[in-house]
């Protein structure tokens, strides 16, 4: 099942409110994404406390491992990851994509080599749908061919992003098909494709509205293009897409990505930016981002931010204070796990935070005035 | 300050409670180590909710890493880690020692290179107890020769562990002097060496005693040698140190080891085996050991260990259910982080609490029993 209620606009911008089988997801959000069945780091248990309130899992990973038998065996992947709030799966097509030289699309899907084990491997829509349903996912997205910005140098042709996209739409319709065969109760996500094209996103996105879909995805974003190219696309499509249904902007973005992305519509994101960057260092805060390698830091008693109130900025009840970027200093230059698990547990709750004062904001009325702050706040400097 | 309140005995074994400058510790009582500031791979909070009352830090490792100007920043090492309850820091003897040709003993201290960046250090008596000072942890250890068991194939002779036995008594003196000078308010720990051998063991522990110090220890063991030798010392010389202060058997041991060593007198254990072995995959449980890289758990919907209530095991208030074998092995198969951290949270649990066990047998007058039921019980297999 899948329900939106939408609450409340401002402009483009949203407030929203989506019921599926596992819980209740209120919008704009953030997904954390945990490609293995695990948010690299970090424990279900803080996830909830940072107030993560759907997680991605990733088709393509959880079928090569731990495979299709075990998940069977606990009745999908919640039970797998010890996680009991909705879940989020992507279709593979990414992936697999992703694979370059090892792999061969066709009309009828992709023929790949395992990664793992050199396994030959054939995912078609049918099979991601199949697979999907044992990971009994609250929302399963479409398989489809992810069109790249440019191939070796050159830049996809407004023709062959249009092959592209409409494969994408025929692999949409087989997976309408095999989900409603499958009377898998979650609810399938069309994705919008189309390159860096315009009207070939509205072609993309009309024929995705006739299939009628409970909710909507932007795709090929985030895949090499320069950056004002992703926000042409952000401005064009989301905000064309239903407004009665759920829009999912995917793997975007910064943090100015998601404060632009909610400013044009977009309900839901995802992206390995939080965790990715924590365990590099990387970090995320208010007033700009901060890298901890950097020796400035070596005796620094602040925590990474002072506004936050994550595990790691400001420790945890009947306990004084959280923990010194001199301490997260040490720990990144000794290799110790403790550094990337605090680091990204703090990444994750700034980006979920944010989503929570944007949320706020469209409650009352001030998106704009949030969104100018948002902006003067991150230019200021750690 | 160190007061040690002997509660009751059975046998050589010892129900106590430890007060410290930073709270108090029930004994008998196993110490996580934490060498670089850290426990590696488990948060300060999962440290205490599993009932950790003491841990422990390397005085070589923090020495070079952050190094002693950012500690005295931080008044000491509980504020750089965030860890507000007592500490024991080791001397860095045992660590210098370990670097085997790379170090150059006299007697004025261990002259060698430093691991991280070559430099030219020289750790003595006095210089241990000017970092441990800094470092603010409530028992400081005097710095002392660890006799090895052999040597290039050869055992060390009584002439020789005779030798390094008295060059760590003249050490212990110098470390009283020093400690006393630098008005250090916390503890200082003598360490009984003499090899494998009674008599010297006996010697040393006679001229420790005379020194009037707060606490024993039992050094020079966990060094390579056989099973049945660290036996034989821990049958010996435990129970020969004063009773009415804490003893302390360094670097020991397995689940057995602490079930003997309690029976043979020792109030304190630490070992990095707990959390060593967690990261490797071995786990132990309460009906004996467990390999979690076994492909036999592949598909196993049980908890490492039934009756554990460890996070791992048994979840989180307001949560259904831990996560299971067949998860574990997932995660350690595709080398995701949170696997060891899971598995370094059940091991430490699993010592923690059967410290807890032993303690509350012998408040209960039921030791005995509990040494045997430990042992059928560790027999009967996962
Ligand atoms: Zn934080
Ligand atoms: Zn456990």
């Amino acid at each position: 099942m899948l329900r939106f209620d939408l609450l409340k606009t401002e402009g483009h911008a949203r407030r929203g409110r989506l019921t599926l089988n596992h819980g209740i997801v209120e919008t704009p959000i953030f997904m954390p994404v945990g490609t293995y069945g695990t948010v690299k780091g970090v424990m279900p248990r803080s996830l909830e406390e940072m107030g993560a309130q759907i997680i991605l899992g990733n088709t393509f990973h959880l079928w090569l491992r731990p495979g299709l038998e075990v998940l069977q065996t606990f009745g999908g992947l919640h039970r797998f990851e010890a996680w009991d709030k909705p879940i989020l799966t992507d279709s593979g097509g990414f992936q697999v994509w992703s694979l370059g030289e090892m792999r061969k699309i066709s009309e009828e899907g992709v023929k790949f080599a395992s990664p793992v084990n050199g396994d030959k491997l054939f995912l078609t829509p049918e099979v991601s749908m199949q697979i999907q349903t044992v990971l009994n996912s609250d929302i399963v997205m479409q398989f489809d061919e992810c069109t790249p910005y440019e191939s070796k140098g050159k830049l996809t042709s407004e023709a062959e992003a249009r092959a592209s996209m409409e494969l994408s739409l025929r692999w949409a319709a087989r997976c309408k098909t095999e989900f409603q065969k499958l009377q898998n109760p979650n609810a399938l996500f069309g994705i919008v494709q189309g390159g860096m094209f315009e009207s070939l996103r509205e072609e993309s996105l009309a024929k995705l509205v006739e299939m009628d879909l409970p909710g909507y995805a932007v795709g090929g974003v985030s895949v090499g293009e320069p950056k004002n190219e992703m926000l042409r696309i952000m401005a064009h499509t989301p905000h064309r897409l239903p407004a009665n249904k759920p829009r999912y902007l995917m793997g975007v973005g910064t943090p100015e990505d998601l404060v632009e992305g909610v400013a044009q519509g977009v309900d839901m994101f995802d992206c390995v930016m939080p965790t990715r960057n924590a365990r590099n260092g990387h970090l995320f805060t208010r007033f700009g981002d901060l890298r901890i390698r950097n020796a400035r830091y070596k005796s620094d008693e602040r925590p990474i931010d002072e506004s936050c109130s994550c595990y790691s900025c400001a420790g945890h009840a009947g306990h004084a204070g959280g923990f010194s970027r001199a301490y997260l200093h040490h720990l990144d230059r000794c290799g110790e796990m403790l550094g990337g698990m605090l680091t990204s547990i703090h990444n994750l709750h700034y980006y979920l935070n944010l989503m929570r004062e944007m949320r706020e904001a469209l409650d009352e009325g001030r998106f704009e005035t949030f969104r100018k702050q948002f902006h003067a706040d991150r230019a200021r400097g750690v």
